[in-house]
């Protein structure tokens, strides 16, 4: 048997339930399992001066950096596990906080019988209440602090005045040369697990993204003199420009690439005007940087065609997009390895569709991320749930490869 | 040649103009021509004053009912004619003041030629500050004060109260049986004449208007983490109805029939969120109500056969309708023969596509319209226009229709 070769760190399910339970408590919304932690919320707070105690109770030394972002740190060279412990505003119970917890106890668990070295993060506003994974941004050099501290939430509150709160919890800057990885276990927040029945997903790579806002104007006129021919309607060249594009992606897209048009605003949106303009989203990820490229040419040829055929103008909003990340080799190896320990023909590789911040920490070093099931595919809501045992199995594949890759580093 | 007989009251284009002009001067922007008048405004208010006094100087006896409705009265029976005094918030200075002013002027010159008798009507809300057409609306028994009064603006405030402020200037009811008929001039509000390079339109029929909301529900999902395949994306199903019924409509429609899809409501309305829910405005007009009726069995279909295939729920809110109304034989009879003295070769029948309150008083008596061109089909806005020659043509047309109705009716 192989039982000193690649055994998992002995972790604890019963305390790793106990205090995700716990760590629930913090902005429970009393709304089923579900929370309102948003970042820099008094419940936010809270709980990060919870996780330094919890961190220190074992044996990690608790560090909080000038974002928020909040460490548990093993002496020496380590690898990092972790994700996030803000929510959305109405936000589930894993989504994040899995991730955190889970970490927690691999790395409890591993100073318990003397290593590997374990830290542990909650990165700050993952959930984006002022930018998109703004914590790990910051950390990962991707912003700095001057940039972020100029961003504000919805009610127009800046980050700068947000963070001020936490300001008596800030130890100082955490140096990511210490750290040898990121490894980063999250709810799948997508339906493919819990259609398939199986408990764990080894993530290849997380999709790119590219999203822009493209307008259609035309001429706003009355919807009862105004004959069909005459017509420039904005929204009739929204919806021929999505009828043409779902067509002509056909031969370009793969089963897990995805397009969606989630925001649409008519102007001046009154159902006897004909509407003058239309401005929406147009989003699409892939793994693939060539498919997102030859997917956003489709996309302005289409668009420029149904503005041309139907005399509207057409304009486009700045460009957001996210390179696809893959997954580093090795650390990836140790999460299969331990899928295939803990959930033997009930696992599967693939793309992670969601944002994460291993996407913003891949910049600093190897990053690899596992998924258990979300029940239903729900996540950003208060009915986001997963089953305990798929929790459970998502710890212990993190287990196995906290002592898997501390075999093959020291090998 | 036909001088003595169809021969058109002896009217003063002038003196029609700086009145127009005048009436202009109540509410005006600043802004081109534009005016700001809504019903019950002060500016509405002074109008109405002003228009009273205009009445009596021109020997007609003013009245003012209930709703504010404002009439200069001949005496014994008369044959109506007029449109509204009231604008759209940012309203141009000839949609309803045109009716309301060239009316004047042909009951002024009918009055100093002895006859016929011509009384005015300035109707009051025709814009909808709190309805739609509401001072026609309840003046023809569509609806009594008691349920206008319970109507509300934008900004909350009810019908009865704005109604107060005009409570001095209130006359009693005006008896809608002592009119013949009723003949309202208005802009075209539409591209039609402007296009043509005519410069009169007679009304065939004012269009049936049916208006109804429908909701499509599927399921609000993760943009990344959702395979397109498991979607049910309701601005999707929105494109597919919409796609669908174009091409199901070119079978049943004339070229002057119209439908519109204004308004659309996405929730959660963002870019990063496959659509949950997508309420939307279907609205369709046309002359004929059982064309009306072929077209609302084909939305009903598609929009369930769209559920149906995408795995939706639909769902329909209370629908709106208007009968198509048939200008009367006569009246309209009557602006033909008018409109070939004033303008050979430069006139044409054509439906109402707006609503008008013809509509409603259709209800007591008989009706006709006749239409001149809103320059670029523009109105609803401060550049709304028409050349004056045009004015001045639509101003001739109606007193030649006054003659001759007097000849008619008398022979």
């Amino acid at each position: 048997m192989q039982s000193e070769k690649g055994d998992a760190v002995k972790v604890d399910p019963k305390r790793f339930l106990a205090d995700l339970h716990q760590l629930r408590s913090f902005g429970a919304s009393g709304i089923g399992k579900g929370v309102v932690r948003p970042a820099y919320s008094q419940a936010d707070m809270d709980a990060r001066a919870w996780l330094m105690e919890r961190f220190e109770a074992a044996g990690l030394r608790a560090a909080v950096d000038a974002m928020g972002n909040t460490f548990g740190l093993a002496e020496g060279e380590s690898l990092l596990m972790g994700s996030h412990s803000d929510s959305q505003p109405e936000g589930g119970w894993l989504d994040g906080a899995l991730g955190v917890i889970a970490a927690l106890e691999v790395a409890r668990a591993a100073k318990e019988a003397g290593g590997p070295a374990i830290s542990v993060v909650s990165f700050q506003d993952e959930e984006g209440r002022f930018g998109v994974t703004t914590g790990s941004a910051v950390w990962s050099g991707q912003m700095n602090l001057a940039q972020a501290d100029g961003l504000t939430d919805h009610a127009g509150v800046p980050l700068a005045q947000a963070r001020r709160a936490m300001a008596g919890m800030v130890t100082g800057e955490v140096d990511p040369g210490r750290f040898s990885g990121f490894v980063e276990l999250h709810i799948e927040q997508g339906p493919t697990l819990d259609r398939s029945g199986e408990q764990i997903g080894v993530v290849t790579d997380i999709v790119g993204i590219r999203d822009m806002k493209i307008t259609f104007e035309g001429q706003q006129n009355h919807a009862g003199t105004t004959p069909m021919h005459l017509r420039r309607d904005a929204f009739q060249a929204v919806s021929a420009f999505n009828t043409a594009l779902n067509d002509r992606f056909r031969n370009v897209v793969t089963p897990t690439t995805v397009w969606t048009i989630g925001h649409v605003t008519l102007h001046p949106n009154a159902s006897s005007i004909v509407p003058g303009r239309a401005r929406f989203s147009m989003q699409w990820r892939d793994g693939d940087s060539e498919r997102l490229d030859r997917m956003e040419g489709i996309i302005r040829e289409t668009a420029l065609q149904v503005a041309d055929d139907m005399g509207l103008t057409l304009d486009y909003g700045p460009m957001l997009g996210l390179e696809p990340v893959a997954m580093d080799p090795r650390l990836r190896g140790a999460l299969e390895q331990g899928a295939a320990r803990v959930a033997p023909g009930l696992w599967r590789n693939m793309p992670s569709g969601a944002l994460h911040d291993a996407t913003n920490v891949s910049r600093l070093m190897p990053v690899a991320m596992l998924f258990v099931p979300s029940i239903n595919g729900i996540s950003h809501a208060f009915e986001e749930d997963t089953d305990e045992v798929d929790l459970v199995a998502g710890l212990e594949v993190l287990a196995h490869a906290a002592a898997a890759l501390d075999q093959t580093s020291t090998r």
